[in-house]
């Protein structure tokens, strides 16, 4: 089989690796990256689908724009005037076939084989096998307590990458966030360059501590930058759909890239969505989702506190559904992971959000498990890691 | 704008800027690819949404997996067997965001930049547009009233071309079909070759005359090619699925590439899809659209007949959607679509089924015009083109 050279690239997820051991449902899993399906509007979409297809049918299930439904286009703009006071006209809005669609039309629109990429380190997997796949060169900066590193990112921006990928908010994996002032600076910096910034933003509306800040477009002129958002994590991520916003001219080649991609995202899909939107309190429902997810994130952050031992640190995020332990050195997360299997607890060992190899720290997902669930499963985790460190093998 | 090198090969495409000319409701339109919206089954899909998010609105609702949903799979995989006695395991089965992402798809894990590609002439535009992203280098084989020029096609074979593009049944644009003796010569062709065939198949069930002849698929094992099909034509396009098969080698490097192209195709409408078809007669459906495509396409052969001059050919599909037209020399149809539009009837110009520049063609859709704008818009065609032939800028 002769196959194009990016297939050389790219190895299948990880995650979905794991994920197939996983499946046993003895196993307590904090590994799958799943919005919690009790808040799934089954019955809400059940009458939206209804109304729809008797209002119009012919419509939802005919050949669509590539651009989107242009009254979810409206939808989004809204949002972003009446949460942010951001000026996103819908013309400026194309809806994804989610987001992780968003990230493959950027890196086929903008990447040649070896171009440069910052990601943020740790970093979103599911942009690494993107952009991977178009032979992207990886730079990285490293994350802190109040975002990305503005020093590493300054350097690395001298080296003119094509796009500095970032996740502000409740980042997948760490659940860091950048705090308003790294927001500033993160967006000078990037105006000084001619890099633009991907900034996705699939969990901004997940907060449940602490003070909202702003996207960073907030600070940035969508010439400079796209945004990417998703109703994977506020409604539902079986429909597939998410958006991207830029400036006219790198959304004209994103149409274009879309068209080839796939012409359009279900209209069916798309109407259902819409309606769903139009005729329920939005801000209603995503309350509901943070008092669950704020709750099963303190009871994590509790139990990690009681079960650990204190050499791993944590992140104690304020949205979102990731929590990142980082182990102390010499234990790597995959020989945990191991261990952990055994006893019937599972997570994602950090290797896959690292491009360096990187093993000392593993993701944990609290949004999809019940209370009971965490408290036993962070319990033997405890045990696993206490294990580990008492290890014969482990390094001085 | 520091761009990818790919989006220098590829435009916006040519019928999309058509189709905006043509959205007045006072043209009568041939230029669309549209099935038509009365075969829709608005009320039973509203019925089979219902069902689905009663029984299973959260697996409906959450992430799935990227193959595809399992039951559709086997649904697709018994259709073979029953239709064709054809043996093609649901494992081999995945599901695409319509068959446009089949498309995306195989360019991605195949076409490095420059690589050759065979694709008949003139050849579908989807297929041109996806591959252009992917740097193809572009040889063609003639299509004829038999199907593809088999002599052509083995001298471009000899270049080692990575895949050899075909839609044997019912072509879009020309309306043509491989008859059973072409089907399995291309099929030894392809043997001996280190070429894989796509072999596109989203028509093949929409025959209305002449005998039904197998997809190129029943004379050539998997792993020298894969089949793609589509729900599109016979059930809705704007659910946006359609499927892609081949053999274990390859199929694994495509479901390595959706996933970092859109994770999966929803499942929504995937499990709404499948509800629909396991709940209705999908046969009995599709011999209502045949009669009605049948019917449309009789008046317009029969209106061309007796409107357009003589010296316009034209090919007499035997299924589908579309019928090609042939201009004698001199005349461009690009100057008779200016001419159309003011008579307020359209059509697409064969420009962009040509990777040569080619311009002495246009295509017709009937699917998706009545009996009365059939006979009314041919008429008013034959009048532009009774004046095209007449012009006096017309060369010898």
């Amino acid at each position: 089989m002769r196959l194009s050279a990016r297939m050389s690239n790219v190895h299948r997820s990880y995650i979905r690796e794991i994920l197939k051991v996983t499946q046993n449902p003895e196993i307590i899993s904090f590994a799958g990256g799943l919005p919690s399906p009790d808040h799934f509007p089954a019955e809400v979409f059940a009458r939206a689908a209804a109304e729809v297809l008797a209002d119009s049918g012919p419509q939802a299930l005919q050949y669509s724009i590539t651009e989107g439904h242009p009254p979810l286009r409206e939808f989004i703009s809204r949002r972003y005037k009446e949460k942010w006071g951001l000026d996103i006209p819908a013309e400026e809005i194309l809806i994804t076939t989610g987001s992780q669609q968003g990230l493959d039309l950027m890196a086929k629109v903008m990447l040649d084989v070896g171009d440069a990429v910052i990601i943020e380190r740790p970093g979103y997997l599911g942009a690494i096998q993107a952009f991977s796949l178009f032979g992207a060169n990886f730079l990285t900066a490293d994350l802190g307590p109040r975002g990305v590193d503005l020093a590493q990112l300054a350097r690395r921006l001298k080296d003119r990458p094509k796009i500095f990928y970032a996740v502000p908010s409740f980042q997948n994996p760490s659940g860091a966030t950048y705090d308003a002032d790294t927001r500033r600076q993160v967006a000078r910096l990037i105006e000084q360059s001619d890099t633009i910034l991907l900034e996705d933003n699939p969990y901004g509306e997940l907060r449940f501590k602490g003070q909202d800040v702003p996207p960073i477009r907030a600070f940035l002129d969508g010439s400079h930058m796209a945004l990417m958002g998703s109703f994977s994590k506020i409604a539902s991520p079986g429909l597939r759909i998410g958006w991207i916003t830029t400036g006219p001219e790198l959304m004209h080649k994103l149409v274009t890239a879309k068209q080839a991609s796939d012409l359009h995202t279900s209209i069916f899909a798309q109407s259902v969505l819409y309606r769903f939107l139009e005729t329920n309190d939005l801000d209603a429902h995503i309350a509901v989702i943070k008092k669950t997810y704020g709750q099963r994130r303190d009871l994590m952050v509790d139990a990690i506190g009681r079960y650990f031992p204190e050499e791993v640190r944590h992140t104690e995020p304020e949205g979102g559904m990731f929590l990142w332990c980082e182990l102390p050195g010499g234990v790597g997360a995959q020989e945990v992971f191991a261990k952990a299997i055994e006893r019937k607890v599972a997570f994602v060992p950090g290797l896959p959000f690292f491009v360096d190899g990187t093993d000392n720290a593993f993701r944990l997902n609290f949004s999809n498990s019940t209370p009971e669930r965490i408290e036993e499963g962070i319990k033997r985790l405890g045990t696993c890691l206490k294990e580990a460190f008492a290890s014969p093998c482990r390094a001085a």
